[in-house]
Formats: C-alpha cells, structure tokens, sequence
C-alpha cells in the first residue's frame, strides 16, 4: 500500500450478518474486516449499534492514517439518491431510515449507500472480474436472485430507482411459482431453494442410484451446496440438475444480453460456489439464446470476492 | 414554421418502400414527404438511385432556405458509428455500404445513419409520444418485432452497437418456433404473421361462430388487420386471439421492464393499428407481470406516426 492511498469503511448489512472493513480504494483490497450475525430481534437499532462497534473496530486498521469516506451496502431496497432505507424484509424497523447521514454522523465522513445487488455490480466492476467491461450485468443467486447493471463505468438506477430485477426476468411464463408471485422467472428456477426443490424432484423421477439419497436429513435437507457435493462426485442426477438450471439462466440471460448487448456477466452468490459445475454448462448453452452478435463480446465470470463482494460494492460507491 | 427554424432530409430505407421527405426540426412536424416502392430487382445502386430523386423531390419543398443535414432510416444492421450499412434482409448488395458518407456526398450535408428501429425509437422520444420520458423502449411490431431504446435522452447500443433486440426476448421457452431459431420469443407470439397463425389455431380450435370463417381467400389469407377488423366487431373468437397476444406481450415488456425500469413504452409498427384492441389488453396485463415499483412510473402508449415514424426517426437523428 503506498502512503498516499484512500482508504474508506465499508459497511454491510445483510439479513443474516453484518460486516464492516476497511478497502484501500486505490490498491482495490480489503486491508480488514470484522463481522457478527445480524441481531434480528433487535430491530434496526440493534442492527445499527452492532454495526457501529463492527466499523469502529475495522477502523483500527487506520493505524492514524486519514479516512477517505464510508460506503453501504444494504441488503434491501433503498433510495440511492437520498441515501434512504426504504424497508427491510429481515429486520423491524428499517422504514424510511436515513441510513447514509447516520452513518456519515457516527464516522464523520461523507456516506453513499445502495442495495446489495448493486453495490456489489460495481464492486465487481471496480475491482473485480468485471474490470474493463463497458455494459456488464452482475447477477446474485442466492436465497432470491438479485441484480446490479453496470452501463458507461456508473450503475444503471432506471426511472425511478428499482432498474436490475434480474432474477424476475421470466424464461417458462408456464414455469413453477416465483415468491414474486409469478411463473418461471429466473429466481423460480436458479435460486438456492429452487436448485434444491429440482433435485428433490429429480430424486423422486429418477431410477437412478444417486448420492443425493445419501445426504443425512433426506431430501428435505437439500441445498444448492448438496446438489454440488454430489455432482463434484460425478453424480449423474445431481449433474443433470445443474445442467438444466444453467440452460434455464442461459435464457434469462439471453433476454438480457440481447436487450442490452452485454460485454460482461458476473455471477455472485451462494449458488456460484458451484464454480464450473454451474460455468460450464451455462457457457455451453448461452450461444443457442443469444443472437451471434450479441454472443460475440460476451464474457461471462465468476466473482473471486465469495462473501466480502458485499464490502468491497460499499467501497466502490465512494468512486 | 419560424424562419429560424433548421429543416433536414430525413431517407427511410424500408424492405418494401423508400421514402425521403423535410422535417422541421424545431417545430417537430414533417413538412413534405414522397415515397415510390423499394425497386427490388435493382440492387443497392437501384434502391440508392431512386432515393436520391426521391430526396431531391423533397428538397424542392426547401424554397431556398438552406438545408441543416440528412437523417437516414435503414431497415437492416448498420454500424451507426461509422453510418455504414451491414447488410440487407431484403434487397442485394448492401453488404458494407458506406451509406451516411453517400447520402452526405449526393447532398451536401452532413448525414447520420442508423436502423430503423433505433431511428424509430429516437424519433418517438424526440418529436413523438415518448417526449418527457427517461428510460423508453420502442417495440415495431411488424413482419419481425424490433426495437430501440432511449436512456437519459440518447439511443443506447450496448457494447457493440447491438442492443435492442425486445423482438427476442423468450416469454416461453416452450413456445412456438421463432424466425430466429429459438421458440418463444416475442416475436414468435407477436408479429403480424404470428397473430395471423394464432387466428389459424382458434379457428381450428373452436366451435363458436366467427367471422374470421367468412375471411375472403380462408385461414391462408389471415393477417392481424383481418383479425383486427374481425375483434372490432365484437367476434369473440378474435378478440380472444389479441387479448393472448397482448398477455404474451405484456410478459415479453415486463421482462424489459423489470430489467430498466421503464417510464415510458411506444408501440410502433402495423400491428400497433389494432390500437385499443391491442393496447386494453396489454395495459391490463402488465401489472401481473411487473414489480410495483417498476410498474408506478410506466406509461405504454401506441406511436402516432403510422407509416412515418422512420421519416421522424431519421431527423431526430440529427439532433
């Protein structure tokens, strides 16, 4: 690190933990960072005063250096522009919380905040695997399936603010049920749950000797990260769910690459710690879903970041 | 008309028609316009000549004030970067056409070039009803469906100049087969030949009495104004045909809109004639397939051009 580096807290409140590090902005590392479970019962409040320990003890890192600023993400929606909280769908409290001026209140430095999904778009476009690209999508596939658009270097926000449901774009409109209320959107077929609710299903039509009716707890056990353990083992049922998932993504993506002319895909997440069980079939069937034109500059990665992606999108929003 | 006001020759390149006329590019209004049929035997050179006398037939309308520039309309791929035509679907020899420097040469003005979708889109945000909006999308609905779109005020073109293409965005991955080899798509359950072949099946499906029985020429001579002029007359099995289309195409928007979050669509293209036919269904659709927060801000509204939104697609262009 040279002694001229911004350095700035990165702040990350997600339903189930909250981080707090300190992101030399000019080297694009993460020089430390601290977490803690999200204290859910204890609403906003308790979210917040454990936030503000996590990010005084990330700031220790500091060693009396100057701080350049402080970046949120937050795992919600959010009015960017106003630095607004607009609810949260695991914690109380969070209503129209002006979470950006707390913040900037308690560190004393300027505070930009934007949902998780975004940050973590220009987080990897910043100082990730998105480098470089000039229209880049980045996808999160989780518990639900979120998304950030990246066009021209700044994230692309939309009319009004709620621009990159990535994960509602729907591929089988005769699909299975989304929590969106709808049929066949990417979440319904390529989330956590939804991977797990296919090999479940795919157990019960298969004849198949499989691993997966191995897995201790049974089938009501299943999670993407079983599905993987299995098919990492060669595991015939368990390979052909992560084939037809990513031959679903590739057509949610498609839609978006072909509306959009996309140079980058990155993919974030839980479910991408499948790595190349999930890369490789998707690569293989992205070409029959794009036009060759739109195929030709796309590039489609993993992120490197695994769980401090969260951290390092904060930090970006300073840039 | 101000004497201040800039006039410019806007060319529409079509498959099946040329057209050249003066728009008035403050007061947004098409002053005079000419039109002869695409010479399709004639090749490039051919469809080029006849444009320039249609150009300088337009010109006339000029009465010697001085001529601003030259927007060109070309339905087909083009490097609108370079104003150079790629390729033609429909007429010969356009394969890397330099068109924008030719138009320019045979003027003497400056020319700007670019497809007629994207010509269409710019027109309709600049002069027509997607005046005001922020993030608009523009859907032809025609032989093919195309389209273009409008972020904070310009035409965007993704990485490599081809975005835009809402026609193949798949609403169903098990539908029927799409021109563009995959199934689903809008264009595949929403172009005029698709609503013609769906009227097809309803008629074959159905026991109800129904005008489109009565259709001079029978199923082979269907077209969406055969079944538009069939709906307008209250013929159930008809209106139950553009009421599945408009489903269809409000989950092919919804998808874009999610993705964007769209304050504006214009509907442009033969099709679009059906007007309120088409336009109830769809508006009354949308909200299922559409987050409410992305769906507050939208406004879907059919062009008001008819056969000249690629005459005031062509000059806006230049603006």
């Amino acid at each position: 690190m040279s002694s001229e580096d911004r350095l700035c807290l990165a702040l990350d409140f997600g339903g189930t933990k909250l981080a707090a590090g300190l992101v030399n902005l000019d080297g694009g590392t993460l020089v430390t960072h601290v977490r803690a479970p999200t204290p859910v019962g204890g609403g906003a409040a308790g979210s917040l005063r454990t936030m503000f320990q996590l990010g005084d003890a990330a700031l220790q890192g500091l060693a009396g250096r100057p701080l350049h600023g402080a970046g949120v993400s937050f795992g919600g929606p959010v009015d960017a522009a106003t630095g607004t909280v607009l609810r949260s769908l695991h914690v109380a409290g969070w209503d129209q919380v002006p979470l950006a001026s707390l913040v900037s209140g308690h560190f004393g430095v300027v505070a930009r905040m934007d949902n998780d999904a975004n940050a973590a778009a220009l987080g990897e476009w910043r100082f990730g695997v998105g480098r470089g690209s000039r229209c880049m999508a980045y996808y999160t596939l989780s518990t639900g399936v979120g998304g950030g658009i990246i066009l021209g270097g700044t994230l692309f926000h939309g009319a009004t603010g709620v621009a990159g449901e990535l994960g509602h774009v729907i591929v089988d409109r005769n699909g299975p049920p989304c929590p969106c209320g709808n049929r066949g959107c990417v979440e319904a077929l390529c989330s956590g749950p939804a991977i797990a609710r296919r090999a479940r299903e795919a157990v019960a039509q298969s004849s198949l000797p499989t691993l997966l009716r191995d897995v201790g707890g049974g089938e009501a056990s299943f999670t993407a990260a079983t599905v993987a353990a299995a098919a990492s083992q060669g595991d015939a049922v368990a390979l052909a769910v992560w084939r037809e998932v990513a031959d679903d993504l590739a057509v949610g993506m498609g839609n978006v690459v072909n509306v959009l002319n996309l140079d980058r895909i990155v993919i974030g997440g839980g479910v991408a710690q499948a790595g190349t069980l999930l890369l490789e079939p998707l690569r293989a069937a992205l070409p029959r879903y794009v036009f060759p034109a739109a195929y030709e500059p796309l590039d489609v990665r993993l992120s490197c970041f695994g769980g401090t992606s969260g951290l390092y999108g904060a930090a970006a929003l300073l840039l």
